[in-house]
């Protein structure tokens, strides 16, 4: 499968060595940046471009990973493909590409570092596409990537999108201010690191509703006004503390 | 060591098994429903009571794993023991248990559910003590447990307690919220738990501040206004969604 990557961001990148490592053959790396489309490309044995003109329009799937608000733009330039053009975007609709002959989305539901490996089995594939021969072509590269598959129209993808907004971005903020509350006082993160891995994992299994533990859920008010005092000099998270031990009360009523 | 166990909860169910696992002799369970005390003391082949009265006065350990305002009433019974009484309360200073001899902490920094077994290698003990020798018997029990053992006095615990709060809490209350979300709209929590395990590992090894990703950190406020539109008749959890994007904005500006 010969395949175009559009793109050279985390998404990018981490879909890029997939498709290498299991045999794709990657035959261009479009960046704006010709910098960051050399750098990708020396790594997956792939060609850098930075002009959307030099697309080699006889690829079997163009993957376009870029910013939500540049894929119009760059979709502009595949109109005389015959090859699968899909976006890798959650909040994008298919409709984006609607002036393309064949094309879909393939939506990896995971979170992305360049600095961290990522094994594709662990990454849900939300794929939707313009036909039956297309969303196969998806299907395929799901299943060569070991990742589980959900079909997935765009309505339903905003929603998912939406849920990982609350599952990772605003859990990763609640880590970052956990790591603020320790160095305020002087204490290691480290200690940390076992509590958060723990509530991770008990998820796997269990429906976190009923999980949630601490003093919202027993409306313990004497800890939670003491909670608040240790925070009065940090109102922001004093917010966000009363905001979501409201919510919490509230949900367990 | 003769351990005399002081609850019936979470805290207390897993530190019995454990504390048994590793050789001690776990001569009574005490809980105020002699209903619960028996089932513990049945997998632990202790003796349940559930009159304070009856506590043996020679055992080498007392660990009290009761609600915090519980603490008081139940170390007034244990005023004439000489051996080492400990509470395991995050959030409660160690002065609670200042008229008995020999006292400390032992604050267990970990989410625990009785559903679930839990390796104390990956529980952070928190200890203090009022003297060496209960220190040193509190950090033999670490040991045994091959807990990590951070000595932690009750002005930083009480720190510790209130990141847990927003590490664990709140982060598990967030996914409670995910949930709802995906269900609203027919779709499976399922999907979104390879995300939350990922979210959790990188800050295993990156800082979180470093790994924030999402609509906020990148100011897509398009994104970000379409969010809110999908969560127009969830009113509690638009606050949610405006409330942690403004912090992540200022967070990373």
């Amino acid at each position: 499968m010969k395949v175009v990557c559009i793109g050279s961001g985390n998404v990018a990148t981490h879909l890029a060595y997939a498709l290498k490592a299991k045999g794709a053959d990657l035959i261009q790396i479009w960046s704006r940046d010709i910098t960051n489309a050399i750098e990708l490309a020396k790594t997956t044995d792939s060609t850098a471009i930075s002009d959307l003109k030099e697309i080699d329009p006889l690829a079997d799937l163009y993957v376009i990973a870029v910013k939500d608000d540049a894929i119009s733009t760059v979709s502009e330039s595949l109109k005389d493909v015959n090859g699968l053009v899909v976006h890798t975007s959650g909040a994008t609709a298919i409709d984006a590409l609607s002036a393309l002959k064949n094309h879909g989305v393939l939506y990896p539901l995971q979170t992305f570092s360049k600095a961290k490996p990522i094994d594709f089995a662990n990454v849900p594939l939300c794929i939707e596409a313009s036909n039956t021969a297309s969303l196969e072509i998806l299907k395929e590269v799901a299943i060569k990537l070991s990742s589980p598959v959900y079909e997935v129209n765009s309505e339903k993808r905003k929603i998912l999108h939406l849920a990982a907004v609350f599952a990772c971005n605003f859990v990763n903020h609640l880590y970052t201010l956990s790591d603020k509350i320790v160095e305020h006082f002087e204490l290691d993160f480290e200690m940390l690191k076992p509590l958060i891995m723990e509530t991770a994992l008990k998820v796997q299994t269990e429906l976190p509703i009923n999980v949630q533990t601490g003093p919202a859920v027993r409306n313990d008010e004497q800890t939670m006004i003491k909670h608040q005092e240790l925070l009065s000099s940090m109102p922001e998270l004093k917010e966000i503390y009363q905001t979501l031990s409201k919510s919490i009360k509230k949900t367990h009523l």
